[in-house]
């Protein structure tokens, strides 16, 4: 695809060269990411981060990412605050602030709406979630963190073994990576979730058609014995009717550092889209692995700063005027990677 | 007037002589809004955006205006997150963060509120907004809008025929207009609305006053059949003591691109404050004339930028320097104005 | 101590040449901090201003004192815009936060969690505020204050004599302030307050322990007649089982402009954390003191600024960089002192 001034809405965009294109890209911006150099090559832009929908960690990892480019961000963190409230159309929102920013990064509640917005829109649009649909540089960062995770082994994400573990009916994060796995070759997923909860079967059918080894189970255990990454969700309370409903589901699979010694081989890497719901009843991720070298949460989210780094500078063509203008850092950054 | 210092809370500071030294400023701020070239003049300086009442649209536009000018924007979103709960009077509040920027823009839901604050306020206060009371930069951007979509037409503010519908009482935007267009020659107003929401006798008392045309009408076919602008406005649902009574006038009259082809002249200017209600009960101005290229709703909004950065420029005595720093937009802005 | 790369977590990690250090740089902060020069030390740098509680004065002194450096700034301003609601622990907000920004000031509603979150922050982190129990930096620019003030009357923090009026059971700010004192030689405190609301014992104990003169009082007139500052605080409604619990004690230690002038000596220096409650009911400062020179509330929180631009040019290790990127002022800032 030509990236710019695109809107970025749906992974279904993304040709595998796209994916290659945007996580070289990325891994330009890791100096900047960790403090090794300061960049000014968006002073004067501005970004709008339109958070229709709350989201402390996208809405300020967009909001950093366009700050460590240089750039200014102006954004709206609710949808009360907002004239949608008095019967604004999409179009017009969208036709209004578009007129203030240079990219707008938006999250809004109902599916389809980001696409609608963008459609209206007179600058680029990154889709930062929309409602159960689609959430894409969640996927880009979850995929980039796997390939980050497992070069460092000799592995990449042709030949991946992966174990999906939790709400893989609500989690958009599951559907989405699933879909962009669907462009690798030769992958093994196992999928375990409770009966009621399973990978809706249009996703499982497209792993198949794309040749790839799909396991359903509910059992934890024998899932995570032989893959190179555990990837376990949330139960997604918030897209269930009531919280009795989702309490039925809570706190069925659950990792911890004795699981994971007794039946991961080593080195297998842990990731989480995040927040992981630490509460007694859910905890699908104890706390005690936190220590655990192979646990990439972390990792995930720091890496969603360089690929929306990315993004933005794809989406506003200054990919190769990053470098001209570093400078170094002047403060103290020791603490950073302890 | 003398801009430099000056608190901007009311269109009755302005002669006509400032309203052009305001829109002379503007124009030469069109070329950094449209991200031709950027500026850095107020580097350093700090806008304190303090909306006590929510407003995405106005507090967003303060916000970029004052970005593009090179300054940085810290910000509060509501009332409730504030000392003014605690019992703090706006005096303290006022004397407190005009310690912290360098100018003010300032939204409150009282009337006078923001006066007040002004009184107390050791930098410049621009009024965002005080409830039913005045909002002169929306009013300063409408104006500016009237006389640059006439201009390519050999037409001005002075001969300005211009119908004005919808809620004429509660509406603070036309009334500001109005008064405005006082300061003006031979103006033609159509005041199109119900019996109970037409514009108070003092307004029409002031246009009468400047020797100004004024036919006070519920019919709109007619109104707007001899009009250089049509300048609709939304049932002002906020001012109303309930949702019934507003409902009540909701979708009396209503203009969409059949009504606009039957009855206005070609090129006849279609203008609105927005938000629009676009709900079908409302819809006073229907998303069929979307397409219409007179239809001038985006570009106000687009004013509104510019006139906010002539604002912050005269006040901060900053305009004989803009230029100076000018540079290059190194990004991609080419969708901008598709 | 070592502030390069600390948390500043309470006052208790404060020895007295730490605290003059603060001040030190404090000192080289205000030509910035009133707008004569302008600096970019912190160019490229982010604060994730995370206020997991609202407040608007403290969010905002945070921001412009990182702003006035250079840096950008990324906030959150309410709980429940947090993933926190879903169950995330402060350990995984605090991993993820961190990896966004270079420092971080944090506000939260209970007590101990912003130490918690800081010993698993991967950056440097500044209290803001935990419940009731510290806000180091309303300590710290109070005796900045003080300091100031006295410092022209020929008198210093040594030898200070200081009437504490007030809720002194639940005012953190005066809590911290007398720790703060206990470091300092030969003060003499009046505590005024209702039987119910006084100091606790512990503190009071601390104060003895540092050999100064400790007089417990719910007299104001008396108290206040021969000291250098009147300390005034509200009554903390918000740390009260319910309002009419609060009610029983509004009111009750009134300082106005009659008052002071029959009981004070000349230039007694009267301060505030602010809010003041400007309620009828209460009103424990009254506004007719505010032509009054010797009212230093509104130098409090202006000394806020420098105070916080002290910590982070501190803990960043830039102290010895700022001057090096001075500029010149281009804007208007003649109304400032007014």
């Amino acid at each position: 695809m030509d990236f710019i001034g695109s809107h970025i809405l749906s992974i279904d965009q993304f040709e595998r060269v796209d994916i290659d294109r945007i996580f070289d890209v990325a891994r330009m911006m890791e100096p900047y990411a960790q403090r090794h150099r300061v960049t000014k090559v968006l002073d004067g832009a501005i970004l709008g981060n339109m958070f229709f929908e709350p989201s402390t960690r996208t809405r300020v990892s967009f909001g950093c990412a366009f700050n460590l480019l240089g750039g200014e961000v102006r954004e709206t963190t609710g949808f009360e605050n907002s004239a949608l409230a008095k019967g604004e159309s999409l179009y017009d929102t969208a036709r209004v602030l578009s007129g203030y920013s240079d990219v707008i990064a938006m999250r809004h509640p109902a599916e389809g709406s980001v696409s609608e917005f963008a459609s209206a829109s007179r600058v680029p649009v990154i889709n930062g979630g929309d409602g159960a649909n689609e959430h894409p540089t969640q996927a880009l960062l979850d995929l980039y963190t796997i390939e980050k995770e497992l070069i460092g082994k000799g592995r990449g994400i042709d030949g991946l073994r992966i174990g999906m573990i939790g709400d893989l009916k609500h989690g958009r994060t599951v559907h989405s990576l699933a879909k962009l796995l669907s462009r690798y070759k030769n992958i093994e997923l196992h999928l375990v979730s409770p009966e009621a909860l399973q990978m809706p079967e249009a996703l499982v059918e497209v792993l198949r058609e794309a040749n790839h080894r799909v396991i359903i189970s509910d059992d934890l255990e024998s899932s995570i014995s032989h893959v190179d990454i555990v990837y376990s969700t949330r139960i997604q309370e918030e897209r269930f009717g009531t919280k009795e409903e989702a309490d039925l589901y809570r706190g069925k699979f659950r990792l911890n550092q004795s699981v994971y010694t007794q039946h991961c081989e080593p080195n297998t890497v842990i990731m989480h889209p995040l927040p992981r719901d630490s509460r007694a009843e859910a905890n699908e991720l104890d706390s005690d692995l936190n220590e655990n070298p192979n646990l990439a949460i972390f990792r995930q989210t720091d890496n969603g700063i360089v690929l929306r780094m990315s993004l933005f500078a794809l989406v506003l063509d200054v990919v190769d005027k990053v470098d001209d203008s570093a400078q170094a850092v002047r403060w103290y950054t020791g603490s950073r990677f302890q």
